[in-house]
């Protein structure tokens, strides 16, 4: 059977206290809805729809962006969980299978609680998501008689035995696309606010004795994000579980609770990773490098043998063949750093391609932008770039050619040449005690004294 | 009723292992006696005092620093809480209305338990700040009898029911000043060290039939500092408020408990704050700002839109325009820098003002110090300085002007104008392959080779 | 009586999914097995046997170089623990005393254990290490009687009785080298594997009616590392431990957590350590400096009164004397630096000898490799150092000299000389007007507007 994800993102989330739409907060640098398109993904879905409201064009890029497949329909007022729901009739017209309704502020849905679902819907018109609630509060208890849910009580309209019950309702449900419209049918806005909930297809169900059961899953992954506090304990769920797993394929991370880690960051066995590193989006590290204290890596890819920062910046774009050494105060921006080359100090080198075993000196910039347009540097094998040397793009530098230090390269270096640009020394005899006498004079009479 | 803060500050706080009196060390970056100083002011206390003793002329400097009109007196010798009081006769002599008896070194009492206590004192002559103790262990018990404060009675004289309290003292305390000082005057130093102990003034209170009571509060609200570790752990009680008030008020912190923020620090709501990002003294950020990991900003000010670091350190002084970029390795300090302009790498920017939509280069230095003063660099709107640019101070730029890479400005640039300061390029074909050759021949022969 | 100390060191450590022996990896930047050495080292060994297997080079050459009089004996398979204290009958040949046996990866055996074994082993023919376990799972178990050790019994093989025994085996024993290896020719291997078990003397010792006894640890002593998480249990560990021990003598971490510290760490009363701070092997601080936020040392020396960071990268072989000041975003390797100067920002200071009250400029840079060799720069005292002197070593600044900014000194600049190595300015009017519109043009076609 195909199936269908339905994901609803139209809410704003007021206690958020922001003007960003809610499922667009970031755990693990990627946004919540991302979360969950990628939790629903790991069932294939044939379609996916996303029901957006609040922040509407912003969530729809986002979604797009994503997934270019994706449909993302408008719920202009928001009427409730299945008013929701019903918004996507005309982009499930012609799909034939079921619906998994997901939450766009639900991040943590496991593959396999989805799979179990599913496996579940064989023999069931609906299916419920629920979980056993340390602290059940308020709300909705999912009422089971065996296999079967004979129905969701609201906490407020839960009799005493009910409240007793810790198995609550997270909200999510599998039915088929058209037993879905037609139980949404039937539903009516009986609360104060006039709002239509899905979770009233499961009487309407049990009324028609269809067949309806729930599958458990951990709390954890019913995790809904409500607040800045609850975004920050997504966050470190999302984190503490990441940093395990990597320690477990062979990584180690000296203090794991200072590594940031992004939602996709991969790093191979026997990488050392020192206290206080952020890895944001996009991150390849090869086996048997160190990523030392301090380094900020973002869309960049890192070989094997390589030894980065501390204070190292590589930003996207960024490739690291094997053996190469990035060292302190050091930013990389879309180039790459040929096999065993060195970039030690206090450099920028964006927009380049550097070739093998060069050294680029302390202080060298690659200046690519002339205040309207980026341009591109090439620098050779074995070439000896000197400290403080600025690199005038576009400019090339051969295969083991050298530049002075403190040159300011404007024209191309042929392989094997020695590039200089550069004023002569003059030392000039008692003018520095000449200058700090004036200069104290100066200062004196600045200040006021006699 | 007007109120007068006294404020017990003479300890040297042996435990601390330190050269430096007790209440000037410092949480959230401000000395506890701050701390101390800013609780006693929710009051808006007509007169403060400070009792200082160890390091009085460092505690003063301190205390007239944050507050020209609080007076401090000196405790040559410390005879006790008693002893510590009675030094502030003279400062109170003409005052007329409450004395509120804070310590130095306990920097949580809250507003709304000092208002509780002023509001207690209306129907009692003396007020006592209480706590529950999770272990009272050797504090001293609060006997109550209904409202009234019967006794405070030491561990040591305490009998099994009497332990059995867990209602303590926290020394903290109220009375009128007449009758403070009254009470003083009875009170004897009984004890083995001869000292006199303020605490003795409820026991006379009562004998003369005067009414006492106490007020409870929190017990992390009496938490006292004397040790390195209970001040870490102060430390972390205050970061982890101030971090979730911050969550509370629409800020985004990544990771919570790698942000230090300063007992002053203010930021606006939408703003993202990434891990390891250290507020010092002084800082304000507005709404819908980015200030990325490894930022370090003390006495700065960020308007709206901005993106700041990583790496990027803002000393007292810096103001960013809105929508100012500040990138990696860059330092700012006593600067402005206009709406939309970019520093985003390796550059120090000290002394200047910078126009608006000017790019500074990869590189630039205001060369503000000439050995003896600091000089003012000026630079003008959609200005761009090239890479490596050194500006010496005093030095002007024009509106709309460009410098060259590795340029040495030491002259004022006229709007529109193009500055260089640069030595032509050489490039002498193969001389990089002789050097290098030459090079390696001399290190096999400093290394010994044949 | 004197003491050989025998490490087991020979395990691949398969959960660590390393290519690295299990030994070698590091807590507070010290290899596993150099704890476990150090711990023993106690004891004052008379001699020191490591027993390796796989990485067995690796692991001989870590040995070594930490201890040249340390003997390394190769085990080739791992037949088992008793089969790894065999190995050294040839070490220990000569060798008239009590043997201790301790495990390569278990490095928090405190020395005050390793001395109440020693003196139970005066009334005992064999003394074991045991711990009373939170939670026993599947230890071997002690079952004593009074004082006397009556067997250790495994956990398969264990009563109900025996199992809900608390005393657990941590394999760590002690006995006299005659017996050790008379008791050891009589294990044999009646397991699955295979192997000959250390555990198994002592049955045999009680079978020859040898008086045996088990001493008491701490739990947390005994742990021992097995996966990269352990690892980071560990690590937390010891930083803990560490971190308290400083706090305790006077030192003031402001938030301790995130304070990385190696294993011979040193740093004196009255320096405060912002958050942040990496300690690299071999780092002294001396009293009444202040570490700031986000420095990164390693192998240094630092004097009194200095002030260090924000972003300061101290190498090998930094010396800082007293009051210097570093500053942000620069690095120094293998330099002294002299009493009262200062480099504050942008620069890399390496294999340089600095005088007293000398200003190193904003982005000075010794250029201290010239391709193949490293050569040394020196500076004298009160010397004024423009920003962006590039100086090219080997070359020497006298006193009170001083370099012009954005200079190449190539060559020596006497006392009280300045240095200028600088293109004049020339200003083009209205150039830099006429070279932005010709760029936005270019931009223009390139971007393909008409």
């Amino acid at each position: 059977m195909s199936t269908a994800l339905v994901i609803l993102a139209a809410g704003k989330g007021t206690r958020m206290k922001s003007d960003k739409p809610k499922v667009l907060h970031e755990i693990a640098n990627a946004p919540l809805l991302i979360h969950a398109m990628q939790a629903g993904a790991s069932l294939e879905p044939q379609r996916t729809v996303i029901v957006a409201g609040h922040g509407y064009e912003e969530v729809r890029q986002t979604v797009v962006d994503h997934d270019p497949e994706a449909i993302v329909v408008l719920q202009e007022e928001q009427n409730g969980t299945g008013h929701a729901v019903s918004m996507c009739r005309d982009a499930l017209e012609d799909f034939d299978g079921d619906v998994i309704v997901l939450f766009g502020d639900t991040p943590f849905v496991s593959a396999q609680t989805l799979e179990r679902m599913v496996a579940a819907r064989a023999d069931n018109a609906v299916v419920v998501l629920g979980f056993t609630a340390a602290d059940p509060g308020k709300y909705g208890r999912l009422i089971m008689q065996g296999d079967s849910l004979e129905k969701i009580v609201e906490f407020a309209d839960a009799s005493p035995e009910e409240r007793a019950v810790t198995f609550c309702n997270s909200g999510v449900m599998l039915a088929k696309r058209d037993q879905l419209f037609g139980l949404l049918d039937a539903v009516e806005p009986h609360n104060a606010q006039g709002e239509y909930y899905l979770t009233d297809i499961v009487g309407i169900a049990r009324d028609r004795g269809l067949p309806v059961t729930a599958v458990a899953c951990d709390e954890a992954e019913t995790l809904g994000i409500n607040s800045r506090a609850h975004l920050a304990e997504a966050e470190s769920i999302f984190q503490t579980r990441a940093r395990a797993e990597l320690m477990d394929l062979g990584v180690t991370l000296q203090q794991p609770d200072t590594v940031m880690l992004s939602y996709d960051t991969v790093i191979g066995r026997d990488t050392v990773i020192e206290p206080n590193v952020y890895f944001g989006p996009g991150v390849t590290v090869e086996s048997g490098t160190r990523i030392r204290a301090f380094s900020h890596l973002e869309g960049c890819h890192i070989a094997r043998g390589s030894s980065v920062g501390p204070y190292a910046r590589l930003r996207p774009g960024a490739e690291l063949s094997e053996h190469t050494h990035i060292g302190n105060f050091v930013e990389i921006k879309n180039a790459t750093i040929g096999e065993g080359s060195k970039v030690n100090h206090l450099s920028y080198i964006g927009d380049a391609a550097i070739g093998e075993s060069t050294n680029i000196g302390a202080g060298t910039i690659t200046c690519n932008y002339d205040g309207v347009m980026k341009h591109h540097t090439a620098i050779g094998d074995r070439a000896f770039i000197g400290s403080n040397t600025m690199l005038v793009a576009p400019v090339s530098i051969g295969h083991g050619a050298m530049t002075g230090s403190g040159s300011v390269i404007t024209k191309d270096v042929p392989d094997a040449a020695l590039a200089l640009a550069r004023a002569d020394q003059v030392n000039k005899p008692g003018l520095a005690r000449k200058l700090f006498e004036i200069l104290k004079s100066k200062k004196q009479k600045r200040d006021g004294v006699a």
